[in-house]
Order: C-alpha cells, then structure tokens, then sequence
C-alpha cells in the first residue's frame, strides 16, 4: 500500500523524469538519487523479471534449501522429495513469521519457530496445534514463488504471475548444457557492498572501454575491450585465426563460436525486449581459461573432452553474469541494497569431483575474476561519487564502445515507464 | 509543526489503513512499515498515556534524579525537597539546552550548562545573570510534565494535560501495595535493543502460544501456556488445588488469588478501554519464585511473611510489564526507536537491604527471566523479518491462545482512530 | 529536479515556518528538525554565497590540488601553471565519475581514472580516446565553480553566476596582509563531527555569554565576554590602557585597534547584508598570543616587527571563523552534514619557515584553541538535545550578550525567506 501511495502521488514528475534521459547519453542526476524512482526500479525491474537465486548444486538432495533476499523479501528455495526445486515465500500463514532463519541448510519438514507451525517441502501445511476444529489447513499453505532450473542456474520470480520463462530456457540451455553447472560445486564465494547504484554497475559492465588501464589481466585474454575505432590489421587477424581454429575443432564435439568478433555481443536487445544472452567466443592464443597464466587450473568441467573450448558468457537482466572457462565457472549476482549501495556476490564453480588441494588450488583459481571485480567495484564508487555532485551532467556515450551502455539504458528506462503507464491506468 | 503537516496531508491514507485490519487476524503489512503511521502512533499511543518511567527506589533522597528519553523527549525525574517525584522537560527556558546530560545523578540546583540559568528542584528559576532588569523568572520556570507514583512504580505522562491517573491508582495500588518495590532496590538492568517494531514486542507477550517450545523454563512454574484447548483434566486438578491451597492460607495475610483459570488473564480490556492491569495467581505446586529451581533465592520482599505468594503480574500499556514473586521483581519497559526497532530495559529489583553475594546471587536472580526475554526478543527478530517480506498476509489468530494479541490489535487501532479523527476536526 | 520538486510542494508551509521566527528569541524547534528547511539552507545560504575552501599555502606549486567537498559536492581546488587557483567540479564530462578521490595531491594532467578523459591544470579537455570525429573537446571542458584568494585564504562559491566578491575582498585584504598566510604552513589539522545542527554551532560562537565558565583559559586573555551589564570599572580601564597602548605603537607599523570596546564586533552585519568581518583588537595586558601562558611559542607571522599585536579575528559567513596571533593563526572551517550533524576541520598555521620541535612545540601551538573548540563542542550537543524535545519553546536571548546570535539568526531568516520567494517566481 505505501508503494502504491507513494507512485500515485508522483508519477506525474516521475514520467518527467523518465523523459528526460537522452539516447546516446547517461541518466540524468536524479535517475541516482530519487528514492520514488528506486522503489518504481524494484517494482517494474526486479520484483517484475527472473532473477538468477542461485546454483542448483547448492542444494542437491531434497530438503537441502537456501534463502534468497531482495529488499525484504525472503523467498525458501528448497529442493522437493521428487527432486524438483521449488521456491516459498518464507512467512509463516500464521503471525508472518520468518521461518528460515539461515542462509542455507537442510530441513525435513519447514517449522516456524514462532508457535511450531509445519510445512512440508511442498508448502503444505500439515500441522497447526492451537487452531479451532474448523479451520482449513489447505488454505494455508506457504505461498509459492516460481522457480525455473536451466542448465544449473536456478531463476526466480517474485512476480504474481512469473513472465514466461520460455524464450529465455530456449535460449540458453542448448549453450549451458556442456558446461556442466549442474553437475559443479561452488568453490569460493565472495560477497561484497559496492557503495554504487545498481544501475551503475550494469553501466560498468555493459562496456570495455575502462579495460584497457583498469584491467590489465582481463585484456590480455580476450578480445572485447578491442572494438570498430582500434582493432588494426593485427587483432583482426589474431581474432580471424582465434575464431577460424575454434570453429573447425569446437565443430566436432558440438560447440559453435557464437561471436565472432571484437567488441562485446550486443546485449541487451532493447529491440525485442531481450532480457537474457548466452555466447561462446574464443580467447587470445595461448589463453585456455580466464585465469593469471591463462593455462587450465581445475579438471575440465561438463562434457568438455579439451581445455581448448574458449569462454561461455551467460548475462541475464538484471542481476546476473557469468564467464565460464573449460575448468572452472565464474557468476556474478547484484542485490540492490538502497539507492547508493549494490550487494554484489561472486561465486566461483569447478567440477562436483574437483578436490581443492589436490586438483585445483584458489590462488590460481580466484585471481581473475577476484581483481577484474574488485577493480570494477572501485570504478563503480568513483562513477556515484561523481553523479552525487550537483554539477553532473549525463556526456555523450562512445558509439563504439558503449553501445551496450546505451542499450542498458534505453532498456531501463522503456522497462520504467511501461510499467508506470501500465499503473496508472 | 513537521508532524502536523505530514499528518494532514495523509490522514485519508492513515484512516484507510487503520480501516483494513480485521478482528481476529495479525496486521497488514504497512503497520509494521509506513512512517507515517509510526508519527501517529507516537502521538496517539506513546505521547498521550502514561508510561512506566522508573522506580521510586531509584531517586530515594531529594535531589535525586533520572532523565527518561522517548524519541528526541527528554524528562528529568527529580525527587523535591518535599520528598515528591517531580517531572521536568530536560530544556532550558533560555536557548534551549539539555541540563542534565547524565542518565541519573544527584542535584543540588538544575544548573544548565550552557549559560548557567538556574533552576531549583521544583523546576522555578532563581538565577538568570545577563538578563535585562525587567526580565520576569517566574515565567522561565522549566516546563513540568506529570507524574505519578503509585506502590514504588513511577509513572509519567507527555500529555498537555495528562489524563486521569485515577481509575489506575485505584486498580494498581492494593495490590503493589505487598510487594514493597518502594522500599526496594535495583539489583541489576540489562538493556536490549530488539530489531523489531514495538507492536511485535508487545503481541509476543500477549500470548503463550510460543512458550512450549521456546520457554522450557517458564513453562515449569506457570499455569498460563494452558488454554481452552489443552487444560486437560490433570493440569485442571494442578491448578484448582494450587488456588485453593494459596486461598486458604493467603486469605489470612490479606492476599486474594485474582486469576485462578489456565491462560492469560485478559488484557487490555478493549470494552472499557482500560490499559493497566494486576492479579496474582499461583505457580505451579513447588515453585516457590519464578527462578530457575523454583526456590526463593533473596529475602522475602514488602510486607510477605511466607514464601508462597504466587506470583504478581502488573501490565500497562504502552510500555511495561512486571513479574513479581516473594523475593524479587523483574520489570520490563520498552521504547520505540524507529519503525524497526525497539529499546527494551529489563529491571530485577530486590528488597532494600538485601546484599549481592551475602543475600542473594545474580547468578541465581537473573536467569529465569533473562532467559525468557532474550528467547522472546529473538522471536521478534523473526516476526519482523516475516512481515517485512511482501509477501505476509496477516494470518487468524488462535481464539484458544491469541485472545489478547486480538484485544491489543484491536485497543492499539481504536486508540489511533479516535486520535486521527479528532485531530482532523 | 529532485530539490525543486520537493520545494515546490512545500514552499507555502516553508514560509510559514520562517515567519514563525520572532526576533529576540531563538529559532522554533522545526528549524533544526525539518529536511526541506535543511535542503532550502543548502540551496540559499550554502551553495549561494561563498565559503573558505582553504588556505592557499596548502597548494603551493602548480598542480598542488586539494578537494573541497560539500553534501555530495565535490570541487577540486588546483593551482594552475600560471599560479592561479582555480576550481573545477570533480566530474568527468564523459560518464561523471570522480576524477579526484584523494584529499590532496598534486597532478601533471587531471585524469579521469573511468575512461582515461585528460584534462589540462586549466580544465581544458585535451585526450578522449575513443570517441567518434566529429566529437568536440572545446564543449568538454571540466565545469569551472568560482575561486577568490585573498591574504591567503581560498574562497570558493557552488552559485552559478557566483555572486561579487569585491567588497568582501576590500574589507579583508588590508586586514589579512600583514598577517602573512600566503607564506605560512599549516602545522597540525583536526577534524571534528560534532552532533548538533550547523545552525547551533554559529549560535555557539556568535556570543561570549557562555564563556565565563566554560572557557577558562579563553577568558583569561580576551576581554569580550564582558559586555554593557558587567564591563565595571576597572575592566574598562584595563582595556582603555591596552587600546591606547595599543594604537600608540602599532601605528608605527601600521596596524590599527579596530574594535575597541567590551563585547564581541556587530558581525553580520543584517542591514547591510554583510556575511564577511575582520577586526584587530588588544588581548589583556601580559597576553602576546592566544595561548595557555601568554607567552609568544613560535616565530612572528608575515610583516610583524613585534610580538605585540594583539589579536586579528576573521568571520565569514557560513563557514568561516579565524582568530591570529602574532605567531599562529587557527582556522575553523564549518560543513554540514545532515540535519544533526555539523564537520569542523581546525587548522593550526605557522610561518612557512618554522620547523616543529626546533621553532614551535605542538603542544604549546594547541591547547589553547583545541580546548576552546572541544568546550563548544560539547555545549552544541547538549543545545541540540534541548532543542530535540518536543517542550523545547525558544527563549528571550540577552540583549547584552546575545545580539550576535539576534544578528545571526535574523540574516539567517531574511536569507531563506528571500530565496524562496525567488525560486517561487
């Protein structure tokens, strides 16, 4: 209700607001500091879309649960006794109670601690002592969240009803598959607070023209900080040769090099309202993983037979991405926590079978994806210090090299303002 | 000035959401959540009744003093050269300035700091250098807010003017008057600041539905867990003999067993809008004081002769509640401190002369109830969390065992209602 | 747009509450408690006029920069190749990151540390990989914020035109110059969050009643807490003899006694809106230097022959105060941080030359100025917990004593009150 209150009294300046952004530039200030638009980002963006909650190996036997948290919400995502992943608003049908109380565990049946009301691993409630003859069990059970698992990942929806999650399954399993998240294990993860607005560590993420100075170790594996203004006669050929080798050995064991040239995949396609995106795409010669040396550091993770498969790169709108090597498995997940403050956690994934100490070691494993992070962290509190002072005017975007940033833009705010007509009326 | 004019402008919205609760059922969401609502409270509730500011045996000597602080108020609690408990807004006629910045102390004059105005202990204004010839003190005296004492408990009200204290005095009295907290002493406090909204506090004790699980120490000495719905024929027969044994034999030192069913006695009284309440029941047969074993563990306290008093219990709304046995005394009072936190200060008292380690011992005197607050405040810990998740809907409450969680919602309601409607004519 | 929004939803309540303001007395208690009242006082007092960024010793050689940073604000202050100071709003004109996130430093080029945009020490935009051809550098220069130095000091205004400063500079030039802070070093900086608003503080230092008990070692060598109720006779003739003493010898290296009488200087000066003061006055006989004996304790300062010089006091208007002696001079530079909250940085400076431990000891250069700011301090914080409760009703201020804060306040009024009915029209 004070959602609703808050809107309706403000849509007005809020479409103003909207209509402000220039295509081919950044937001204006106040797309950073309005605490109404916030709150209408977490109704139209993030309480609207598929969420990636999680890893399906967190929680492989039934009972095994997580909880995931956005800004109040607390959703139980459980595995069921017939091995289906399910999700549950995790308040009690009684005085509202949080049930779940940790980060992850293991339960057989879901108890309230607050007057021991029990739920089954399907949300039924079984047991309610203290209640009249006359009261309705079956009307009281937990109140589900939609759940999908592709490929490992496990998508979740706080929207009442979840948007199809057909396109997206389509789209992504067939290029997961290989990969093998599903049969992984989490080997380290990291969380951080990055004092930024989420959106702007999408911004961030969204281009490779800060890679050059900032990301020493990144650019030397890939190709995408190279794009239409800077890629000479050299990185064409290297990417032309990087690509024609891939193609003809990735053919044989079923995998196809996705994108083929310098730059990043355009993404996301505000066009059609694309919201997920999967691509593989070969690393410089001599770089068989995302890693220091650019040698395998883990077992080959899924059905790869060679380290030599390139890098799958997963990004889904708006928390999620992953870069993937043969060894090993990098995603990365945003929780807004407030207008100036993102909750970023990493999560790096090897085989199920891969023992740390034996087969892998976490110095080799963390250091790329642990500076390339850390190092955007630090762009991204530059980048809202920079947007707090009055003085900030959005500049023009690179067309070469912040397409995607535009893309990101346009996307968010056409997301907005649909959402703001659709409330209104 | 900043109240009234958010108030004006949402009262509409107020009044709707005070209307969408249902009798029988928890709160909706907003309750717990609109900032709006929780200035109203402040003055509905907080700032229009009377509060449990301290204990007489605090402040014995005239000079005495506490300061009490709800929400940016500030009083300072004096005992007069009369001997009376007085009560002074801690701001200086002057420029404003808090005089007493400690939270107890002793005065020989109220001295401000600043530019050492100076008050005497009935609050009138005797010295004020650098002031014009013609400047009148005795309309700079400090503003007085009321109090009331009443069996050792001191009472204060932020009302202009207070209301009756009367129909309290008379109901309070008789029965505090044995237990003699007016010739007590503070044994110990211990101050907790429970992350959940005060109405969560005071639901969670307004019912012993959670105390089979969550109270294994509580539910040894008490009968009030029992209901309706589980008062079996052997609890019935435990009880009936305890009060017939405590009436015989409390008859002649003048006792009388006030509530002599299982459950709690009912309260508040939502028909006659009474928000204090007193009754002494028996414990169960071999609890002597609510302590860990049962035994006394201190000097009989007030005017008891024998151990086996049962137990007195003192409620009043907003912010107190006490369980007194033979020989000690356990008060409770909250404070409000934002939407999502509360203030708890938690008082065991024991008789005047009794001495720590000669006497009694702390490790003897605290558990039992320090056990059963901390118990509690984790379970609002836990309410809070549920109701924060959109997701809540508020549940229906056990007629069997949440009586008084309904009677409070529905008392807490009226309260804001009348206030919201007066304030808008 | 946030900003004006808000206002213009409150502005008649706004005007309101600066007409409820009565002179003679202190402020209502909403104006230390209303957020649009403390995002009004930003727009109308702080980001309108001009405020001591620093001192211009700090940034001695071209490319010396220091930041100065206000309520999200954030400036760099950089002395240019041509050995001017300039100011240029820390944001890249590309995607507004920060370019300078240190304190201090000095810089060949300012460098945006996102996309590596280089600026010249003149705010010129002279390198922006990346960007297409028909992109011009000349409409993407650094945005300029206005810079005045006078005598040293580095004044800086966030108003767009930034309004005069010469009178202001005519009043403190000839002042300020035999003092000599264009060649002095800064010896020792502390910075204080004090718990009060911005407000109180000025109300603090805009009077001496307070003085006598909380400053003992101020008293001691100054003579204007006293005033027209207790200057007796034989104060007046001890400053009639300093004064007369006083003009005869510092005429002869032209300094002149420009505040004479018992009492603090009319500052500001409301009917002629004047926000900026500077006086030289005679300490008490045997007080060379505002320190805890007296006594000279480092080498004389800029054009001064002789220790004897009384003391030089500078006040500006809002953040702003200084009081020199013959051998130090101590800064005190206000920023407000939020409704409740006020920073303080004082900054203790010495002749360039002078060496620590050889010239000066740290701990005579001190106490005498960290005692006085840590007494006021306290008393800003006890005035805010006054005028925190809700009884707080603004008192008669002293008409000997007080007509500083009447002066301060009645500016502070007429400031707001202007500025609003501008942004109305």
């Amino acid at each position: 209700m004070s959602g609703s209150r808050v809107l309706s009294g403000r849509s007005a300046s809020l479409a103003e607001l909207l209509a402000s952004r220039q295509v081919g530039r950044g937001l204006p200030r106040d797309f950073y500091h309005d605490e109404a638009l916030y709150q209408l980002e977490l109704d139209a963006v993030w309480r609207a879309g598929w969420l990636v909650a999680g890893h399906s190996c967190q929680i492989p036997e039934p009972g095994d649960y997580f909880t995931y948290v956005l800004e109040g919400d607390s959703v139980i995502v459980v595995r069921g006794d017939d091995g289906a992943i399910r999700g549950f608003h995790n308040t009690c049908r009684h005085r509202g109670s949080q049930i779940c109380s940790a980060e992850a565990g293991h339960v057989g049946r879901l108890v309230c601690p607050y007057h021991q009301w029990v739920y089954g691993r399907d949300g039924a409630l079984t047991h309610a002592r203290g209640m009249p003859a006359d009261f309705d069990r079956s009307q009281h059970g937990l109140m589900p969240a939609a759940v999908e698992e592709v490929g490992g990942l496990v998508f979740l929806s706080l929207a009442e009803p979840a948007p199809s999650f057909a396109a997206a399954r389509a789209a992504l399993e067939p290029l997961l598959a290989p990969q093998g998240l599903n049969r992984a294990k989490v080997a380290r993860t990291i969380d951080y607070v990055v004092p930024a607005n989420w959106k702007l560590v999408w911004e961030n993420n969204r281009e490779c023209y800060h890679c050059n100075t900032n990301h020493p170790q990144y650019i030397k594996a890939n190709f995408d900080h190279y794009n239409a203004d800077d890629t000479d006669a050299r990185v064409q050929t290297a990417l032309a040769e990087a690509t024609a080798r891939s193609q003809a050995k990735w053919a044989a064991c079923g995998l196809a090099v996705t994108h083929t040239e310098t730059g990043m995949t355009l993404f996301p396609d505000v066009e059609r309202d694309i919201w997920y995106s999967c691509n593989r795409t070969p690393l410089v010669d001599g770089y068989l993983s995302e890693t220091m040396t650019g040698q395998q550091i883990a077992p080959l993770m899924g059905d790869y037979a060679d380290a030599d498969v390139g890098t799958l790169r997963i990004r889904t709108l708006p928390n999620f991405w992953n870069h993937s090597s043969c060894d090993h498995s990098v995603s990365t997940q945003l929780l807004p926590a407030g207008l100036r403050q993102t909750k970023v956690r990493v999560t790096w994934l090897v085989d199920a079978a891969a023992c740390q100490g034996v087969d892998y070691r976490e110095e080799d494993l963390l250091p790329f994806w642990q500076l390339t992070s850390e190092q955007d962290w630090e762009l991204c509190e530059f980048a809202q210090k920079g947007v707090d002072t009055r003085a900030y005017r959005p500049g023009p975007l690179s067309p070469y090299k912040e397409y995607n940033v535009d893309g990101f833009l346009t996307w968010y705010v056409a997301k907005l303002t649909r959402h703001l007509e659709s409330s209104r009326t």
